[in-house]
């Protein structure tokens, strides 16, 4: 497979996307998805619900899940919902409201789900829970397509 | 120095916050800001300034990093600008607008200023920075003061 | 009724509030949400379902309505979402997305639900649709709860 | 002048866009900003300073403003900010943080100043004030180019 640059104009460059990458490569590619232990529980079009186990390091504090760890969980599902089509899209924002507390060894569940799309950008709308627990984060996030070159 | 739970009524818990406790005391038991390498630049009322390099597991495809670590060190630096007075400060909500990529090796610098309090919420703006460089990203989000016990 | 005037201590003064306001005597009050048209279709615990219709002077340019009042017609929701309970509730902030022009005639359509809420805030998606039509915004907001005098 | 309908291929159509058109121009062909009273204070490339007094029929309850047309001033300060070079520019999405209460006959004027812009997108910052008075709001908004026919 020929990896060439796919360079955006105007944001985030997000480094080499291959034509035809499939999420599942880009997970393989994903240093700091590895990094947190995020997983893939499901993978559809335009949608991704991923997970992740808060750790002793995650916390601020004593044992508390730091925001941008919820954050960055919910930003890994919108990039994976959006990067499924021919497209490589980055993020222009986002936006989220925090919840509830979450601590140490509880499992994070994020579904991401298109809301909206159009020919260059897209709205993806990400819920976070503590597995079969409550509602920890609401995130919405706006994505810019950039063409794949192959 | 003794210890007592800071609990969010509502919010997140934010663990053990001592009375008294200086950002610096905060610092040293931010396991997860210690593992990013945050570092703290500059303190005043209200006002904190960090850096944080960007090392290879902070990237994703190659050598660009992830959008949610620049809104964790967005965040780090909200929450260090907020916990200086007398209350310990949760985040309500944040927003993050993402303008220009960062790669690996590069020196992100986050100064976070409290635009307005009141007796029970902040509102705090970050600006985010390649070192010498770029604005990368501007956030802005609320706190919610929570009594400190002592 | 003895209408005595419910203080922000720190956001909007919201006016005077009545104890036991109904959300329907707010709307008699509420001469923005008339002065737009703005009509209540549905009410129940923590939802409210708003229509306003697209006339002339709504529109900038030729004849399409002006994002702020997309915005407006989402807030009023949120607002009589989440002042039917015991609190008085004013807005903390609110984010939106917009994702399709509307045209003068054109009838909108607003949902507010609540999402969350705690003893001091509350949380709010509220979604703006053509009547019949497509998604026209996404819109999500924080409140925080003042006492209501009697 | 020839007058060509300027298309959002994807998000809100802003009705006809001559080429060339100035702000100046596009504040005469708009109801909405003529219908509320605003007035344009101040442009310069990529800035914009508007004001707009606060009537009966502006508020809530009794003489509070309502957040919308906070909102709405703020967005107009953004959308003639964003007009003033050869693209046409609609908002993709927007936030607001509401900071201090406004009461009927008091004047707001807002400050849009562009914080970054790229071939495609921008974005801007505005602050609301009560005319020599205390910080009311502060708005972030994202802007999507569009191409004026001419």
């Amino acid at each position: 497979m020929k990896i060439t640059p796919a360079v955006n104009d105007q944001n985030r460059i997000i480094g080499q996307v291959p034509a035809n990458t499939t999420v599942e490569e880009l997970h393989a590619r994903d240093k700091a998805a590895q990094h947190f232990g995020i997983r893939i529980l499901k993978l559809a079009p335009g949608e991704a619900t991923l997970s992740m186990q808060v750790v002793e390091w995650m916390t601020q504090g004593h044992n508390i899940c730091h925001g941008g760890f919820i954050f960055t969980l919910a930003d890994t599902a919108m990039a994976y919902a959006s990067n499924s089509g021919d497209l490589a899209h980055v993020a222009l924002n986002a936006n989220i409201d925090f919840l509830n507390p979450v601590r140490e060894g509880q499992e994070l569940v994020a579904l991401a789900a298109e809301a909206n799309s159009t020919k260059k950008t897209g709205m993806y709308k990400v819920s976070v829970t503590i597995k079969n627990g409550p509602l920890v984060a609401e995130f919405r996030g706006r994505t810019y397509g950039l063409s794949r070159k192959s």
